[in-house]
Formats: structure tokens, sequence, C-alpha cells
């Protein structure tokens, strides 16, 4: 099986597309564009899901549900938005099917035409606003800190499995503030959020930053961003967390009284991460024999297969391994025993190894005679014997080695990929080799523009983090003065 | 607060309407019939989602994601599923807006128009089969336990916020059997955690039971329903399980190869609950002061008041609470302190008694200097003042007290309100009166068709548990001969 998946230097986007299919994650539907997630791949996603959703709990969001349609009208109030936003998307216009009057089939119904079309939600600040409207009225009514875990659609013309598709999965968090700095914190907050959870759970080495004034979300007045490095040397936006001012109130007409008596409009933000964190996760850490997943968001940790002839050394291996199970989980692990009877121990082998299981354990007759097992760790491929006593503490610990080797070895690979470039002509090679270059910036949208129909390259963000980019020189296009460096590379 | 709610002897729908929207459930949105389910109302969804995805994956059942949209083609495959379904639904067919030639605003783009409409899932049998026929080849690819939480979309005409709305968010569980036999017990299976869920979560006293034909789901071959009795006598189907045979494997030609090497058509179960059963929860349980949560469904479990006259006061009861509130929730329950400092005691008591929240406790200088607190009961609204020695296990005991209270209650209302009955006369009169009536019924479409025309009531259900219903005997309608007993009931 294993075998199946195109080697990544052969290339690479062929092989994400393999690995996604044959490691069980998703796969095209019949309507184009939007993908089935496989309960392989959906039970990483809800893993994602529940840790993110504590996070977010323990800042005070909590969650709530919003229309999944979108009055079209509503797209005309902010017009920033609509622009950015409006154009590709999913328009409802009947609501009744009929039996096709020439015959088999249905038909849809003319005389059920919508008044108004619907729009099936790209992203929900609009139809949030017009429900905050009703929910704040005085200042005692803020902070209102809401998420909502959905379903949303765009779309795309050219669409990935988990990339960019149709209809994706995702979080988006609304909040409204009684003044700008509060909802300027609770942006810088979110963006948090997100970095601590790429960089503890997916195992991801972000850059946190903000998106220079073009890349900005549509409506926003600053947008945050984590940036992650795949292993192409492209970049991918793995979240972002809008501070957006008081722009949807004021289109929504979403005033409150301050504590003065006197009417403002609120200040907001919204914030998102999506399934495309699942497209991050494959292509950072996968390797040519499949997927490698951070034990923080394995499904299963550990995988144990048995290797015997006969049906008594199956039984007996069995048993002891029904044994390792269930002191692994006391432990707080999730343990798969591989049974089935019809398949060879190598075969078995490859596919856990595509699925990026953390660690397998291997056991014959002879291990059980000696009261051992063999311990293959999946991000080094390592193997090791080792006694089963004391085995417990020792697959805690090795699961806290791999979390923290996948991250190391994602964080080296980007260190080892990110140049300071001051030369334009260097600037255009190294682009195309797959480097982050840190490169000055004269700030306007012109040359960002002109560098982006050179190359392809765009601004990553404007680091807040990872990298000490203030410092003064000379914009690497233009030649302008410039104040700092940013995180140019091409990307998803 | 409180006593805006219509009283329920009054108008009982009213009062329903009421209370979803006072409590801060749900809201109908600017969409026609669509709601916005507001966090206090999520976060009870949220809790009834956690523990019935946990009863699922304890049968094996997995979860996975698949498209919002289906093809409109996919409808016209099964015949009595169209018929059933195809009807009033969200239909999308264009996939752009454009800036309105004439001014302002967007419009629909007439050139981006499918060529195939899409329709917004109202069930997803047809594109989960059409997905199943790559996923099956061997009886080895067999069962196949798939459950997706989702939202779907009926366009229903009258709508009620959870009871009733075009969309609502839901799991639907599709399973795929090598055998009749199998798929027959996992639909019974299904129907068993839902009672399961009725009865231990909700505090609902459900009858299990078969559909009859007449009421059976569109394409399927048995319909098992779990029934609840609203407090004004009228039946509300909570969840069904249904048993579709080779119907929907027929349609997508889904055929796997038995062990004997022959190719089979696969056998099918679906089954689901929705955030209809927030309005059964509701329903059954409020009373003319609000809601009256279950503790196994209550967001907050214990609220706190403290009443006090100056600062000094408040200070000293607030720390004293914050002791109180830590003991309880290493005991594992949810405590909210109520410190809003503009707002009176009894103010406070009404919301919290409005929001169904099972125990508050309140306490005042004297209660501080005494080392007691006042202990109030959300299901009886009985006082009590309790030391503060001992408290956590005594709450620990009211709690779950409240949880078979609420139980009892709602079983004592549902037996005196159900009867046995076998005259046509008496049969009219009662079941206006909002009686569950047990007749016999000789299992026609026809007679049951004429006794819904006559009263509006219809067969809730074929008992299964509950009630001893197999008894030789004569269809009250018709006079012909009846095996046994069925629930009539007017249902939501």
């Amino acid at each position: 099986m294993a075998k199946e998946v195109t080697k990544r230097s052969e290339n690479y986007s062929q092989w994400y597309n393999n690995l996604v299919v044959k490691a069980d994650l998703a796969e095209q539907s019949a309507v184009r564009g939007c993908m089935v997630i496989k309960p392989y791949g959906y039970a990483i996603w809800e893993k994602m899901q529940r840790i993110l959703d504590d996070m977010f709990k323990a800042t005070g969001v909590q969650n709530a549900y919003f229309p999944l349609f979108i009055p079209k009208s509503f797209f005309s109030r902010e017009a920033e938005h609509v622009a950015g936003f409006a154009k590709e998307c999913a328009v409802v216009t009947h609501h009744r099917l009929m039996n096709d009057p020439d015959g088999k089939g249905v038909v849809v119904d003319p005389e059920a035409k919508l008044e108004e079309e619907l729009i099936v939600r790209p992203t929900s600040e609009t139809i949030i606003w017009s429900t905050y409207k009703n929910w704040i009225t005085s200042w005692r009514d803020l902070p209102i800190l809401c998420n909502q875990w959905a379903n949303v659609v765009r779309w795309e013309m050219r669409t990935r499995l988990f990339l960019r598709t149709a209809e994706f999965l995702w979080q988006e968090g609304h909040t409204a503030h009684a003044t700008a700095q509060e909802a300027q914190e609770e942006a810088w907050r979110m963006v948090q959020v997100y970095a601590d959870f790429a960089r503890n759970y997916l195992a991801l080495p972000v850059i946190v930053g903000h998106k220079s004034p073009n890349e900005r979300f549509a409506g926003a007045l600053d947008t945050l961003t984590i940036e992650a490095m795949m292993q192409d040397g492209k970049a991918l936006q793995a979240g972002t967390s809008h501070f957006l001012g008081q722009n949807f109130a004021k289109s929504f007409d979403v005033q409150f009284t301050n504590k003065e008596g006197k009417q403002e409009y609120v200040w907001a933000t919204s914030w998102g991460v999506s399934t495309r964190l699942m497209g991050a996760l494959i292509m950072a850490h996968g390797d040519d024999n499949g997927l490698v997943l951070p034990p923080a968001l394995a499904p299963i940790h550990v995988v144990m297969v048995p290797i015997y002839k006969s049906e008594e050394e199956r039984n007996a291996i069995l048993e002891k391994m029904e044994e390792v199970k269930k002191s692994l989980e006391a432990l707080g692990k999730s343990v798969k025993i591989d049974d089935r009877d019809t398949l060879r121990p190598g075969f078995k082998f490859a596919e856990w190894e595509l699925k990026g299981v953390p660690v397998r354990l291997a056991m014959g007759p002879r291990d059980l005679a000696a009261g051992t097992v063999e311990v293959h760790r999946r991000d080094t491929l390592e193997k090791e014997t080792m006694s089963l006593d004391g085995l417990g503490a020792h697959i805690c610990k090795l699961l806290d080695d791999i979390q923290a080797n996948i991250y190391q070895k994602a964080y080296d690979f980007r260190q080892a990929n990110v140049e300071k470039c001051d030369n334009w002509e260097e600037f255009k090679e190294k682009i195309q080799d797959g480097k982050f270059l840190l490169c000055h910036w004269d700030g306007t949208a012109e040359t960002e523009q002109k560098i982006k129909d050179e190359t392809k390259a765009t601004i990553r963000c404007i680091p807040e983090d990872s990298f000490v980019c203030e410092e003064e020189g000379v914009d690497i296009y233009s030649g302008k003065p410039s104040k700092q460096r940013v995180v140019f590379a091409i990307s998803y």
C-alpha cells in the first residue's frame, strides 16, 4: 500500500494528493469541489476541535449557532467586504422541486422562486452583526464573545482536498467590544491561542505577524496571521484573527450606550481556523512512507501487530497484547490491536506507517517468551526491543519525545530555509527554491504588487515574533527606505 | 423578567415560544425559518452532543463528514425517498454574484448558472450511499458505521423555534451491513441508545416502538421511534432509527462479494436526533417560572447569589462563595457566582429560575456568620437552610434527586394521561383532551388515515416497551380484528 504513494522528491503536489486519499483522510465527492472527510481524517479534525474549543472557552468564549443562509442584500452593506467575498458563492434561488411533467425525475419548481436570493455563508460577519444589533444596547451587554463551528462555502474554481475546497469546516469567532483597544487585545489573544495550538499540538513552528494591507481580510483594519512553512518551502496561512474596527457595526447600525451615556458604534473582531489545518499537518510532517502524526493529535497512539504462525501462538500473543493495551489505556493512551488474520505483518506495518500512527509494537513468540516487544517509532523509523516491565512509562516518554522531535524537525527545516535577502536578483532565484525571505519593504501596496507580479511571492506577514525584523534598510525592489524586514514567500 | 412568560394554562403554545426567547435559548433570524441558537441554548445542545457522541462511539460508530450539497439527479434515484423528501428544499442554481450593472448592490450573475442544480441536504442517504459504493467491495469492508453531526435544511412553511425550523442541527448515522439481520439489530441498538439518552439525561419517559407503514421514513422498511409526551398531552417524536433494507444500495448499486463469493446488495440503516430535542426538553419539564433543566444537561448546576448591603459584606460573602464554588467544582459540578452589582437578588432569583438552573444558593451576612447557606431547588421550588459543612455531598445528592424527580414527574404525568380506549366516541373526546390512547388497530393504512382525517390523531407507535399491548381485540374504528393495541395521539 505505502509504496503507491508518490515520493515527495518526485512530485510533492502529487505526493500530497496521494497521501490524503491513501491514508483514508478524505476524498472527492460527487459534488464538484466538495470533499468527504473519512472517519480517520475526521477523528484527527475532532481532536483539533476539542482542544481548540477548550482553549477558546478558557478565554471566556461561548459557542452559538447562526444561520447557514445570508440574504443577498446583506452582502451589499459592507462595501469592502462585498468586494472581497460576494463573488464566488452558492446562491439559493428556489425552495421546491417537483416531478418533471415531461417524464421521470425531478425539476426545480419555477413557482417556488425566492423573493430574495439566499447565499450559503462564505463567512458570517454580516448575519452575525445583524443579530448582534438586537443583543447590544448598553456597555453592560459587552463584550460578546461568540464562536461557531460550522460549514462554509466558497465557490473555488481550483480545489484541493483540505487546502481549498468549495465547502469546508471551520470555526469562526465573532466578538463585540466597547473599545478599540479591547477588540485589538482580543484579536491578539486569539492569534496567540492559534500559535500556541499550532506549536504545541500541530507541531508547527508558525510565525505570528500582521498581514500587509493588501492581504487583509475584506473589511478588516488589521489581520493577524500564523504562517507555517511546508516541506516544499511554500507558506501556508494556518489561521487568522481580524481587528474589524467599527466597520460591521456601522454597516448594521450596532450602537451601544457607553458609561458616559453616549451612543457609540461597537468594535469587532473575527478569527478562524479551518479543515485547512489538516492539509498543514499532512504537508509539514509527512514523509515518503505516509503520514507522520504528532501524538497530541493522533487518533491512535500505539498500534500493536502480532506475529505468529500457529493459532496457539496467535492466541497467546493477543492475550498478552490485551494486557499491554489495558495498561497503556490506563495511562490515557489510545491503542489498537491489529488482529486481522488475513493480512501479513509487513502489510500491516506499511499500512499503519501510511496512517502515521506514532508508535508500533510488534510481538512474536520469541518476544512473548522473553517478555519483550519490538517498539517502532514512526517519526524516525527506529526500532528497539524493550522489556514489558516498565513499558507504560517508556511509551509515555516516547510519545512526548516524538511530539518534541516532530516540532524540532519542522523548526530546523524552517530555520534552514529562512534567509535575509537584500538583493533583488538573489530574491528571484531563492524564492523559486522555496525559501522564506526576510526582506526590507517600503510599505507600499505598489511595490508589493510588483513583486507578486514578477515572482508570485507575497508578503506572508510582518512578523511579531520568530525573527528580529525591526531594522533600518532599503526596500529590496524599490530601493526606498524601510523600517523593518517582512517575510516574503510563495504560498498555498 | 420571569413574569413576562405566559402561563402554560393560558396558552401553552405561547408559553413555549416565550420561554425559548426569554430564557436566551434561541431566536428567529433575519432568514425566514432559520434560527439563531444563543450561547445558553447552544451550551445545552453541546452537552447533548457530547453525551450522545460518546454513546455512539461506545457501540463502534465513527464520525465522518459528507457534503452539504446533493446533485438534483440523486433525488430521482430512490423513488419513495424522492416522494417523501425532494419537495420543499433549498435549491442552489448559481455560483456567482456580481455588482448590479444598474447601480448599487449585487445581483446573481446569470452566466454562472450550474449545469445541474444542487440541493442543500434535507438528509444524506443519497450522497452517502453514492460514496459507500466506492468503499465497499467485499464482506471484509462491512459493517460501516458512520455518523455525522451536521446542519440540514427542509423548507418548512410553518416554523417554530427548535420544533420545526428550515435549518436545523442534527446527527445522522448511516450504517452498511452484510445481512438484513445485522442491519435490523443495528437499527434496534440505536433506538435503544436514544431511549437510554432520553430517559437518563433528558429525563423523558419515552415509549419505544415501530412506526406504522404510513408514518415510516421515506425509503425505510421499518422505522423505530422514541415518542415523548409533552405537558399538553401531545406527542413529540424525539428520535428515529430506520431499517432501510437494500433500497439505497439498489438505487446506488452498492454490492459486495459475500463470504461465498457471490454479489449481494448491502443492507442499510439510518438514525437521527436533532435540535428538536431542545424543544422536547423545554416543553416536557418547564413551568410557569421558566425552564426546568435536568442536572445531566444543565450548563450551570449551581448558581450562587450574594445578598448584602455594604461593600464589606459583599466582599466577605463573595470570598466565601469562591471557596464553596471551588469545592463544588472539585466534585465535577458547574458553578456560577452571580456577582452583578447593579441587580437586586430577587431579580437574579427570577432570572436563574427562568433559565432553569437546578440549584440556587443564596447567602447573606447572617448565613455567613452562622456558616450556612439557603439552598433552593428549581424543580420543586423548595428552600432549606444548610450548613456549609458537608455541603458538597449534599449538593451532589440533591442534583441526583432533582434528576430523578424530574423524570418521575414526567413519568407520572404520562401514566396519568395514557388510557386504554375501546370506544370510538370516547376516543374522539379524549384525544382532544391530550391523552395518549392505547387502542386496537386493524393494521390497515385506510383505517389509520380515516382516524387521522376525523381527529388529527396519528399512530405514534406500535410499542415495543412501556405498555403491554399484545392482546386480541377489535379495531376501534373499523371493528375489524386486531392483534395488539397501538398508541394514538395528536403530535407536534
